[in-house]
């Protein structure tokens, strides 16, 4: 097969480490362009132990890329830093697509991120051209797309299970309550006091309550599905003291007769054909165990026992269909590959 | 100090454990009964090695306990198992004041209670004397009890952080949605898959959603807060990768225009004398990380982003102030002791 | 490629669902019986949640299992059971493979066998054709081998980084020190207390101390390695709060002048074209980090701060390398295919 | 009880938060002096969220402290910080007490401290009074002592277990392998990638082999106690995934035709008397869990399977006996307390 040359910026992040390791054994890709500013001149095994088995360019600064050796990027930079970069290269290389995994094009509206992220957007001009890279519900879009903004890992568990729901009317879109729980990878690999081992470990936080970015991707995208400028909703994170793992209880209130049956059937029916959403049986209770290391989602509507609510359970792995793999996924569209591709591993477990 | 001679029903349990644990160092008690049945005839250190530092009398079989020995019985035993043992001493020793961990006398209802339990009540001329241990609610009655009935680990964080909004009117008991979280203490000792290490490790899950027998206990007393009959509310646990600690995020509508503010000044009138509830200050988030090994509960309430609507977080050990402290809490006002007697011990952090 | 029909008995183990994981995406093999006796009946995924994205033949009882359409076997049967099917299944189909990942065919000597299982050996005719699975020292023959031993977990670290500095004569094998660690996964998926999440968790306990029965294959390799009969070595093992992962640091006497970097380079020497031995550079240490959810072993020598001294350091996932990984190398040794198929999978770290 | 007014250097450490923990329910001590640089200016419960409960004494700048104010202080700073306050304090105010948890008055020599710590001692006219505080072996110099140098963790279980042994010339000292396993807890609060949750959870890493500075304190005390100079021991720590506890598993080579038997009767002996020392009946296995958020040091001696040889193992709490604990049983001591004051409380378990 042949291959597709790839850069990593932001190699030295989990989310680039799980890029890495999938792209390494997929069989259209190959990497050749790896940046990490702080540890410019490293080894990658320096860095990732992990990597130690196998070989890898050096890490570089990313003004030290030959793009002329890239066919395809993924950003796995902190967010504020994706929007100059992306632009620069389009200038130079027009040709080269961007899979973003930041949230710096997540957003459709430029006020919004400057609102949610405190910062200006420094690339309004090509944001028209990203595409949300939800893969199962912007696959079309997708296919044909030049930047990716690949969603955040909550918003993917959660619009997944939500958006098919919103869309036919069958949920309150206005009354969402969204208690979610991650990994604490999903804090990602900086220094803080709050996810060392003593800290995150054997104990249970909320964080950022009332407050989480990923409330804003969410809210955008339940909106549009609904039809609803402005809507707002409850979206509640925990901490939980393992690396990997999300997990979404949302708590809807059913409308126009709609029973939990019917939700189910409606998420049965968007997924049918997709390779990586379980919809489980029965009341079968989806958890993160059912997917570590894997980039598939399970999900499932259990009727609650308040009449005319239903509780709808989302999980994914946090790092892969979270991130690295739906932008993987989201690579093998747009270059006409199975979807599939370096995707096939099995969930770890235990 | 006078020594009180306590018995401990079901010692091989971890709630059994934690009372030893804390009544080995409580002043005015001295341990001369403990039952284990399955493990009757061995040394307490041989079931838990955490005991191999002090003296305890050997495990016993219950029926080969000398009630005459014994002022105060703590029991830590299944439901279904208490209220024929309980009937049984108060009938030779009706002076024994009976402190159950179990759930066998927390419905006030006997049909309720076969309901949930799927067994019929078998002690129900003294079910009305039972008094519910939730200390800070009940504090009268509980001085005078003879029997009392600790809730479950769940209501207990539950009831002190809605209880007092849902009787002054401040929230609407109707639409509640309680996600709960717990570390996998809860689930006891007994061998079960989900509960090994490689299964519970690593991962989250929810469980009996919509049907965990903790909903009863807390419709009851909400339902009797808010002046409802028949109240059902949303109540979905997890199990989380840790071995103790829970926190309940509550999802409220309020009610007669009141605000976060208004939630949070009732907590703290209410809550003012007490010493073992810790209303956080601002919008501090209670986390389980602030009551391990100790008999405090942390609570706060946020402001949600959805107008009129509010998010009450509530933290406890589920083994101390959701079990065995509490027990211990009960057991002091009901012999006319300090509240506190040997309960003063900080948080274990990290 | 056309597929080898393969038949996993024990299939509700971990080691069973290991190689269930690893096979389902190996491109020679289709899993056609599948055997767990006390789940007969059920789908697989009622047992292990994880493989609810995927389709597998039911759960058979092993008496069910129809030969005819199995060409190789993986046996993940406790020990004391494997060696009577194993016997049956040749006398009625001479051609099947049996990889065997039990203890029932690892000892050479029967009598070793009985004095350290406790049991007859009930196929002592076929013991002599059994191989000793550990492929980077026996791979000549497991290549014609019809019955393969797969070694131990700890035996799998242990003598691939202690048996080529035995059999050079360049560590003194009488005097061998080895404090092995594990995760929990190693204890099998039995309900047993002290593999509960609440017992293991958090906590760190030495087992089996002077009797695990892994140290009779020890004793038995190292032996051969360095000539000695009756060889005694001191092997230690703890297990760890964690699922997967086993390191072993080996403490050893030099002999004949050797050094540290003699004990490297003949390491260095003997995996040289292997694709799964990753010896460390410089100083650098193995940690189960690097090898987790993979069939890579790492592995180094440092040099000790008493003089004629060196701790050899081996990670590996128990459940791979040490177990279904190394077995599937082995099948595929034994079917003619790149002993990497199906195995190429990268560690998942975090 | 009349209350000693006490300073707590370094109070924003796992080591300082452990000694407040201890400290507020201490009968004899007041906290009157909190200090810890980067934190100054703050309330305790804003770097500590676990006394959130209690009234504290905000943090300050160590220069803004009234020494006035302080009767006894305990120091939880950094190695090479000590020495200069330590002398400063002591100049203004010789009264005071100070029990010292760093290392920087640990060892006797001069040059080796600035051989292990690479730092010029800078206290070497105040080193000859340090008492090395192994309360047991050491408990009469410490009652009179006025500068305490309390061990480091790891020395503090090896030589609780070693010394005795080596001092009645039963073990050979120059041929002690050490293997440690210490929770992560024991490398601080300090912001490191390593102890990060997804970098030290679910995995296991030697570190520092070799080289860990508390080998320079067990050489100084076997030597000793052995009788024998430039003394070096084989100690290898890993770092396990768990927040607290530490485990050695000493590997010894029998003298003068003693057993392990002999062994364990002279460890009888020793700490006949002592309320914090557990030897542990028959063969039972010390382990972490016997011990977490106590002061109690459990230990044993198991026969190896190598003739001449015995694995003695110890375990403790490196917070509290391994650092803070102990710290305060000798202020206990040096102030003329019973040594058990502040210090009963038992293991937490689960």
């Amino acid at each position: 097969m042949e291959k597709i040359k790839v850069g990593v910026l932001g190699a030295s992040g989990y989310t680039g480490a799980d890029l890495m390791r999938l792209a390494l054994r997929h069989p259209a890709i190959e990497l050749t362009v790896l940046t990490a500013n702080s540890h410019a001149g490293k080894p990658v095994k320096d860095v990732f132990k992990h990597f130690s088995h196998v070989t890898l360019p050096d890490l570089i600064a990313i003004d030290e890329a030959d793009w002329k050796n890239v066919d395809a990027v993924f950003c796995g930079l902190p967010h504020g830093t994706t929007q100059a970069i992306t632009k620069q290269i389009f200038q130079t290389h027009p040709n080269v697509k961007i899979i973003d995994m930041s949230a710096d094009f997540r957003l459709r509206d430029p006020v919004a991120y400057k609102e949610w992220y405190g910062l200006d957007h420094v690339a309004t001009e090509i944001q028209p051209e990203a595409v949300y890279g939800l893969t199962e519900l912007y696959r079309d879009e997708i296919v044909n797309a030049r930047l990716i903004a690949c969603p955040g890992c909550y918003p993917t568990a959660v619009l997944l299970s939500l958006v098919p729901l919103a869309r036919e009317g069958l949920v309150d879109a206005t009354d969402l309550v969204i208690d979610a729980k991650s990994g604490v990878s999903g804090a990602g690999r900086g220094l803080k006091e709050n996810t060392l081992f003593c800290e995150a470990g054997e104990g249970l936080a909320p964080y950022a309550v009332g407050k989480h970015r990923h409330m804003a991707e969410i809210e955008q995208e339940i909106g549009r599905a609904a039809g609803l400028d402005g809507l707002r909703v409850n979206f509640t994170p925990h901490l939980i003291p393992m690396s990997r793992g999300e997990l979404t209880t949302s708590y809807v209130r059913m409308k126009n007769g709609a029973s939990a049956a019917d939700l189910k059937e409606v998420l049965a029916s968007t997924y049918a054909e997709d390779p990586f959403v379980t919809l489980l049986e029965g009341e079968a209770l989806p958890q993160t165990q059912m997917v570590r290391g894997s980039n598939y989602v399970a999900m499932n509507v259990i009727p609650d026992r308040i009449a005319g609510r239903a509780i709808v359970i989302s999980t994914l792995d946090n790092l892969v269909k979270g991130s690295a793999g739906q932008a993987l996924q989201n690579f093998n569209l747009a270059y006409g590959l199975d979807e599939t591709l370096g995707l096939e591993q099995l969930p770890l477990f235990p």
